[in-house]
């Protein structure tokens, strides 16, 4: 019963299969000239309904947010995020570092995600050229966020086009964009660049990887200096097939969307098992494999007690034990009946 | 017949294996608090004979070189290395990005290797404490170097003195650490920290591994950042056990010193096959596993339509045509053959 | 009646003239190896009282803001401002550029001040030590705030307390230290050290000088690298007798307080003649040379019809016009009691 | 007596007169939005014949020479200089700071001179959109060099070929731009632009100012971040006239060849007057107003007896002691005669 985090769990078997398949095919160019690599671009064109796309694996989630972003922002620029935001809360400040010292502004909003009206108002003000005020530069939104929410199309859409309309560019940081993408039920072209989105961070790990993710460009002339800040980060890996093989695997056959409909079928699972029971209660809807809850002392001890694992959560109101439970590809259904039935049973009165 | 690089060869079975293992094992903690994480550092404490060192998985070389130059080197301060250091002239300028704006200062010397004596020379002076002048900070070595030659321990000691009589840090970018230690013999506490090596960059990628990197600290009080700079450099895997149980496999039962072992073989069968040939010649000893040697140009061109792969190489001496040849723990004897029978029978008059 | 800004006016006869003199002087040693450099430092000594603090010229407010927050930050480390801070605002991305990626963190408060408590709250969080986190580095407060407000010392204890805690560093900006000591009428160590700033970034440029500002450390093992520092960002002038001599011009005889007194006379002067007319109210309290302060629209008209120059202010109420003015060193009460005078007969209903 | 340096000298009367004429004449904009600065810019554009040029006033050479290089030269960039160059030896890393890790790139030549060929060699280098390789961006060359000569317009020409064939950008680092001038006799125009420089640092503080510098763009499109970098660098003055005012007074009526046309005069009396007696010998050709040159021991302890001040110079001769002797603006004939009379003396047999 490990719901710690999707970052703790394996990966794939057909994800470590491809590897494997990969490491025995002997000999081939590296640094990305290699048929994986070219077939992932080719996979994300597709998928995605661009094929003028430009795709780049690394293989951390910082390293695809902090190098997108550094392809958007210059040293003297701002980018605006919600204040949860991974970007700003768990990533030692390398966007601030890849960036050259880049500045993040935060802007609130109710269950992670960022206020279009309030991003409106602080991309209003009157700084655009004047030397003393850090530049707008790009705005960045997490899906699903760090609240577990998903934006739907149009809430990005109205992100976007605040934006836009400053010349600012739109970053997605999608480590968990499949989940996203599973819940919302549209294309992904629709859940990206049709609804604004400049450059994605598009995540695998999370979903089933060992480590992947991959930057997809669909403002390509955003791209230009991308190969130069991944090398010049240490991020260029000399037998990219590693990172390609898993991504090429991830996003054939439907593999990252089955993956994701498992991840989010059992959070919605543990909360179609857990909100009936009193002094439960969501902090956010729950729309992909994020479950925030209250829950009552004596549940959580005797969640506790027999060996469920799970993160507390800050909660806002005073007195309130919450809680942060993460689903992943390989959550067991028993596991989730498991819980369910030791925290229905410390639920009755 | 490919002896372009040892980058663009497969993994080892035993390698891919132990990922593999590692990642059916289910859940365990993230970013490092996993047992294959806990197990590398073990061994390297062994292996090295140095309980107290500290060691870091990164997932490339180029991370490894810039972050532990990081440690040693502030903003104002000046990295001596030799011309041909992979750190000058092929990664991007990280080292200069890591280290906030350090530089780096060229010591040449014969074969790839930095002469102590003009290292004595640049290190003497009088720049100490002077606020115009770039700070020596560190020296960095590469073992085995870009010429394919290898410090033998002593001449390690010798540029050792030279960097701590003036409180500089003694790096080494330990890319082919193994082939090194393969052709020295000796232990490898020998090889490093015994001959003054402060901080060690050991890599596997290029021997067997998928990709794969640790640093090495034996002076430990370097290290105090580390894990912070890494996390800002967006080199923190969540998933590190897919570093771990590679550095665990590669240094397990041998493995490491089997590769070397055996990709230098290969390259003295070159050698022994190709220097008798008249119009060939070694530009440098060949004492690891890279091969820089004058071909005929009948001989290369015989090769070449033989379907044989490697690189050119720029040679001092005009009109003349060299090339670089490099082996791998998985370079089949019969290709070497192949290659030697095709350069001979193109050699006889 | 220029009302702008404290920069937008001449300079101090007694400055210019000691610059002159200075300059009259013939060769004298550069970089700061001259006897008024050395003057400057002792004088600071003497009006600190303490004997050990180190003192630094820099030319611009930025500089030296800067340059001290980079001797408390590294790159993943965090300084906590107000959201109005000039560092935050107005310093377009500089101190993150000289940390290499510090980030600043925001503390609202009322009246451009640091809310203690909001303060403690954020450094009580659990991030200290943890990679992914940003660390608490530094705490810095504006004396007079951008609110034309001042601290009191038991105000900046209480803030210090809370920074020394948790091993952070107190820096002040104190661009108009000499306007809020005058208000307080404390002793400058008192306003300083004695409270808990470790690092005081001294205006003088604001108060009559040409272009001088000086970084003095109270905490002077936070000094140790501040010379490169300044040298690698240009700042370090050859003649420096030109900031030198000026800040020594300032500091004696009291010039510094004379001048802050009559700008803080002027600015309580145009309150007193300001507030009892109807429609017009203060944004918050004028302790030192800056006035916010909401005028009927007529008033204004009147003022702008008249030749008075200064900026217009958000307010946070819909439909209020609020404006800065702001007095300085030279500020003629003539001046002053023309724009009284029209303002009230713009008042008279 | 002291030849010590031209930055140990005081300023032009009439370049202080000017200062403290600009803050006599009360409030002005502050930032450069003052008739000083819009004059500079005037005057240099009429005086390089370029009606387009775009100049920025700042305080230091380092801070003019890293701002422009920082507009040419990507963090992966590369800069060619000459070993000696202040960019290399004197700014302590400050190009590589404010390029964000750019790199120098060392070209050596003669007396001080960057040898064309050996930068075209370097630059013919196929490391052109080569990710691992740092990109080739911009050359500096020195005007007057470090060795007191001065490359005549066909030498920056033919450098400049080299550049931009590779679409690299021209820098000159025009310290004593005034000094080198004076000995060619051409137009400024002449000497920068039309032999192929794209951005100067033109120097005014050696040469009779406080502190003034001026950042000259020909290339008006590598100015398009200039005003935040600057800001961000902390080199925006406020009270900018005072910059501009010296600036000013510098450009008009001649004065800053009249300086320099004495400070060269005077370096040319002591050539003369030294170079016959027995034992001196130059090292370079003494083009502007720096000297180096061999003394023999009993000369330079005379020298110093009476109280002559100048440095030691490295030498590459084993044996020989060199000195380096800096005029100046003010340099009177007397103490070059008073010099040269004990120099005699002690030369007698």
């Amino acid at each position: 019963m490990n719901f710690r985090s999707d970052n703790e769990v394996g990966a794939h078997p057909g994800i470590v299969e491809a590897v494997a398949r990969a490491f025995a095919a002997g000999s081939t160019p590296s640094y990305g000239d290699d048929p994986w690599t070219q077939k992932v671009e080719h996979r994300l064109r597709e998928l995605f309904e661009r094929p003028d796309l430009l795709a780049f694996p690394v293989a951390t989630g910082t390293a695809a947010n902090v190098l997108s972003l550094a392809c958007c922002t210059p040293s003297w620029g701002a980018i605006y995020c919600h204040p949860q935001a991974h970007i700003a809360v768990d990533e030692a400040n390398a966007p601030e570092f890849y960036t050259g010292g880049g500045k993040l502004a935060l802007i609130d909003g109710p269950a992670g995600k960022i206020d279009p009206k309030k991003l409106a108002e602080a991309l209003a003000q009157p700084v655009y050229g004047v030397v003393h005020h850090p530049q707008p530069a790009a705005v960045s939104i997490t899906q699903a966020t760090e609240c577990g929410t998903v934006y739907a199309p149009e809430e990005i859409a109205a992100i976007a086009t605040a934006t836009h309309r400053h010349g600012l560019k739109l970053h997605m940081d999608g480590a968990r964009f499949a989940n996203a993408l599973s819940f919302v039920g549209c294309s992904p072209a629709e859940l990206s660049w049709k609804a604004g989105v400049d450059v994605l961070s598009l995540g695998a790990t999370k979903n089933g990887a060992l480590a992947a993710e991959v930057v997809v460009f669909f403002d390509t002339s955003l791209a230009r200096d991308f190969e130069f800040r991944r090398k010049r980060g240490g991020h260029l890996f000399s037998k990219m097939r590693f990172l390609s093989a898993q991504l090429d695997a991830y996003l054939a056959d439907g593999l990252w969307l089955d993956n994701a409909r498992h991840a989010n079928a059992m959070a919605r699972r543990l909360v179609a098992g857990l909100t009936p029971l009193k002094g439960t209660q969501l902090l956010y809807p729950a729309d992909a494999n994020e479950i925030f809850v209250v829950l009552p002392a004596h549940m959580h001890d005797a969640l506790q007690n027999a060996g469920a694992q799970y993160h507390p959560w800050p909660s806002d109101r005073p007195g309130e034990r919450a809680y942060r439970l993460v689903t992943a590809f390989d959550t067991r259904p028993a596991d989730v009946d498991q819980f369910l039935s030791i925290a229905k049973a410390a639920s009755t009165p």
